[in-house]
Order: structure tokens, then C-alpha cells, then sequence
């Protein structure tokens, strides 16, 4: 939501010359990305996104995510394209960071997602996931299971602070994650971060995923489990079937899902709303009065998570069993 | 600085339909403006900003903003053109605020002016005092001579915060600047916030000039004093008379300045040196510490001021008599 590193017209002009990208024509800083700074950029040639990595993105990470934008746009993914320069490189350093061009995706993320919407998304994300076989790269998923101890220990001793029941319902949470979840799942490349905002449309069509900076690898059930939190709620915390039996049935036509990966759909989605709850408290307690970055309420997560927890199949999730 | 009012995807392509602007492709919140809410916005008809004016801004002044652009357009001044929509109308509300759709402009802001950039900022300035002629609307200097004292009252208590000698220093000039302000220059709409990132240059070329949210009606001169003071000192505070040459010297080509507006000029300069000087004292002791706006150290113009107050005449600043 920031630009945390600015950069001048000089400087911006000499950065450039080593792209094919034409002349310089405008630059924006964009109140767009949590953890970066990004720059809207008019060039002879077209419009770009110049990302700036600011602190919280570990730089050894840096290839495989640009290296999956490149392997899924090339299958068909409308995803940023990292641009290379005349040397070949995706990756360079513009004031003391690392920073990359990519290319502009028209769209614009919808505030309040509809039921055709998860449709849409369920089927790019099927198309994700299958294009994203045979990526060379690996990442495992910081925030995975065997994250989520690690970082509620770092704040177990301030629950309070957010809520009095937080500590012994993520307890809780935990342990019966650590005993219930599935480890026999297809596997391959995940967004694991696909919000709203991450994906766009113009009119009714979506055209384009963006912000790959979660990918890892993990079941691929587990992005549709985290989409099923971000998309499928109401501003009251109702889960609306409708809208998760787009989601899935959008999926399940481009790429089936297993009766394994159906059947752990529960739990997926309670690990879901776990990380997020995990995330949002660390955040609530860690981010400074004044800081630039608006903190979210991580109580949100909690009533999600209580739906899950009340979930018996994936049924409740709107999903249809063919007939 | 940053987006105060955000807008959704739906509310934005309801709006724009009263444009003739094509159908929505993307919309990013910028990081410009400190005092309102710009989106740079992609349609199929081209490239818009949207503007959303925050609670600084009078909304009364808004015709006379917005009209303003319209003729300085209309007469050949590269500046953002106001869209109408389909009843002829520019100003419109957007979540629950006025809000106008300009042209964008392409280019970039010199943030390390150069001699050639203050020799075509003069032209542009000349340029855009003879265009301004005959608009038919008037706005008073709100921040004008009338307006520096009443503000300074609004801090003089409080001038100790910033340094100790600054209470006494602005006194003492506003009775200096109260007694010898003149009267009698030629008038017209200036700018009256001319800064480098105001200014927009593709390659060497002066592209554009925006934001003319200070815009009014006073001397023309002064608008010159306010560039001496904001194009011509270097990092160190040390005025570039081959900057300020260049500047006088472009402006002079377009519209020869009068012998009465160059004997003026070092009075006009001490003048802008303080309006400055007092609008960034008071922001700078009335900006809350968590604020998304950075503050800018009102110290820089005192030093500014001292320079102009050692001024003789406009010879100083490097204007050359014709011979």
C-alpha cells in the first residue's frame, strides 16, 4: 500500500536503458503490494510494473517466483511477464534493492465478488495449477503446517491482546491440524495468496492472476481451500454455498479432483484460515501505530475458521457430486 | 502522498459511465497529491486521471481549478484537460466527494533540475501567464501577503519547536514584506506552486505542467519568485544564478518582464521564501506523527530567505540587462 523506495527520473532513465523497452514516457508510484514498492510505467512500447523488493522478501526466492511467472505465462497464464534485459537477466539492483520490469495487466479486482466471479477463478486456478507442472524450481511453503507453530510461538504470550479465547482456540487448532492433516495429496505449484486482489477482470472476464510472491509448492487442494476463505464469505461472516460450489465446480472442469482431495477439503480449509488468523495476529501485534500498511482484524479469521470447524464434508462447501 | 478514499471496481465503472471515456480496463491509486486522492485509469479511449478531492480542497474553488485547465488547454498549454461528461458536466461526486476525471499527461519530474530544464520552465511560465489572460473567472491568493500573517498567528506561540530564532525572523519580515510589497505589477493567474514535480519532461523537452490547485490571481512576477525559489538552490542551499539566469532568461523571451517586476523581484523572492517558509512551519507542528504525509522541514526556506534577503537586485539571480 506504500512506495517505500523512491526513485528519481535520472536514475529511473539509466535503470531503463538496459531493457528493450523503449523511451521513457511516465512513472507512478502505486498504492498496490503490501510487501514491495511498485512503480506503473509508461514506456514507447507499452505499460510495465517496475517492482522494487523491499525488506520482507528473502532475495533467494526471487528467481523461482519470476522463473514461474515466465513458466506459466508461456502455458497460457495471463500473469505478469518478467521483462529480460539485453543481457538476458529478470533480476536487477535500482537503488541499493533488487528490482524487476514485468509486464502491466489491464483489470480491475472485484470488491465484492460474485458468484460468477468464483467461477472464473476456479477454472484459472485449475489452469494454474496445470500449467505449473513440470516447473523446475522448488519452494517449500514458509507458511505451511510446519510453519504455523513456529510463528504462534513468537506471539502465544500476547493473545491476549487481540482476543482472551485466541490462545487456547489456535492451541487447539493446531494440535488438530497436526494430527489430521493430509499428506497424500497431489502436489505442484500453488499461488497460496489468491485474494480478490490478486485477481483481475475486465467486465465479466478475468484477465489476469498477479502477486506470485507466496508461490511455493503444496497440495493443490490447499490454494482451492484458501480461495474458499478469501472469496466465499459475506461482509457477515455467512459462508454462501453458492458462490463455493462455483468455485469448485469451476475447478473440477478443468482439472478433477480426487475423492482425497475432496474429502480433506475440511480440514484444508481449517488450515487456511489458521494461517491467515496466524499471520493477521503476528501483524496486529508487530505493526507500528504509524505504520503505512492498514492492519486487518484477525478476529475475521477466527469466524471463519469456527465455520469450518462445523463443516462435515465438502458438501457444505456447495459441492455436487456428479450424478 | 497516497489514497485516501478508496473506490471499488463497481462504483468506478458506474461512474464512468456518464463519461464518453470507453469501458474500464485498470485503475491503481497513486502515490501524488499530498492533498487529494488521484487514480491513474486505463479505458479503451486512452489514459485519465481520476481525482478525488479530500477535505483541504474548498469545493468552491473547484470551477475556477477546473475551468482554469480547460483554457489554459484551450490555448496551447500542455496541462490536464478536464473530461466532460455526457451533460457537459466536469465536477461529479464519487464516494460521497467531488471528483473530476483530466487527461493524463505523460513524463517525469526533474528531481535534480538542470540549467536547460529552468530555461524551458521559463518559457512554459511566460506561456501560461499570456494564455491565462482573459479567463473569465478570479480566485484571491488565499496564501498571498493579506494571508501570511493570520497564519503565522495560528503558530507564533509555538515557534520554539522548530528553532529558536524562527519567531523572531518571520516577524520581522512580515513587517519588512507588509511595508514594501508592491502594488502595482501586472496581475494575472499564476500558478503559485510551481515546483520541480509540477513539471513534467520527456527526454529534455517540457512535457507538461499539472496540479494547479494553488492557482489564483496576483502578481505575474511572483510566480517567478516562487520558481527561484523552488528550481534554482542546490542540495546545500546555495542559489545557482546559472539557473536562475536560465529561468528569468526563458520566461523574458516569451513575455519581456517590465522594470518594475524586475526591481520587485528580490521583495517577490523574500515573499515566497516565507509563504513557504510559514505552510510548512504550520504543517510541520500540526501533521500528526502516524500522518501518510511526510513532512518537509520549514528550516530549508529560512535558509532560502536569508539568501534573498542578502539580494541587491535581480542582477543576483542572474538576470542580464539587454545590451
Amino acid at each position: 500500500m506504500a512506495v517505500y523506495t523512491e526513485v528519481g527520473d535520472e536514475e529511473l532513465a539509466h535503470f531503463i536503458e538496459r531493457y528493450r523497452l523503449g523511451d521513457l514516457l511516465s512513472c507512478k508510484g502505486i498504492a498496490e503490494g503490501v510487501e514491495n514498492t511498485n512503480y506503473l510505467v509508461h514506456t514507447t512500447k507499452g505499460t510495465f510494473i517496475l517492482t522494487i523488493y523491499e525488506k520482507r522478501v528473502d532475495p533467494n526466492d526471487l528467481p523461482f517466483f519470476l522463473g514461474l511467472m515466465e513458466h506459466l505465462s508461456a502455458r497460457g497464464v495471463t500473469c505478469p511477464l518478467p521483462v529480460r534485459d539485453v543481457s538476458g537477466r529478470v533480476l536487477n539492483e535500482l537503488a541499493g534493492r533488487h528490482a524487476a520490469f514485468v509486464t502491466f495487466l489491464e483489470g480491475m479486482w472485484p470488491k465484492r465478488p460474485k458468484v460468477e466471479h468464483c467461477l472464473e477463478l476456479g477454472k484459472a486456478l485449475a489452469l494454474m495449477h496445470i500449467a505449473g507442472e513440470n516447473f523446475s524450481l522448488r519452494r517449500d511453503n514458509a507458511l505451511g503446517l510446519r510453519g504455523w507453530r513456529p510463528l504462534f510461538d513468537k506471539f502465544s504470550a500476547r493473545t491476549d491482546e487481540i482476543s482472551g479465547e485466541l490462545g487456547q482456540l489456535v492451541e487447539r487448532e493446531l494440535s488438530f491440524l497436526e494430527a489430521s492433516w493430509p499428506t497424500d495429496l497431489p502436489q505442484g505449484v500453488i499461488h497460496a495468496d489468491l485474494f480478490p486482489d490478486n485477481v483481475f477482470f475486465i467486465g465479466k472476464k478475468l484477465s489476469g492472476l498477479i502477486d506470485f510472491y507466496f508461490a511455493c509448492n503444496d497440495a493443490l487442494a490447499y490454494d482451492i481451500a484458501v480461495c474458499l476463505n478469501a472469496w466465499c464469505f459475506e461482509a457477515n461472516f455467512q459462508f454462501n454455498a453458492t458462490k463455493g460450489r462455483a468455485l469448485l465446480r469451476g475447478y473440477n472442469s478443468v482439472r478433477q479432483l480426487s475423492s482425497k482431495e475432496l474429502e480433506a477439503m475440511p480440514t484444508l480449509a481449517r488450515g487456511a484460515a489458521t494461517r491467515f488468523l496466524l499471520t493477521r495476529s503476528y501483524d496486529w501485534l508487530n505493526t507500528p501505530d504509524d505504520a503505512l500498511v492498514a492492519r486487518k482484524d484477525p478476529i475475521d479469521y477466527v469466524r471463519r475458521l469456527r465455520f469450518h470447524q462445523s463443516v462435515e464434508s465438502v458438501g457444505d462447501y456447495g459441492y455436487e457430486q456428479a450424478r
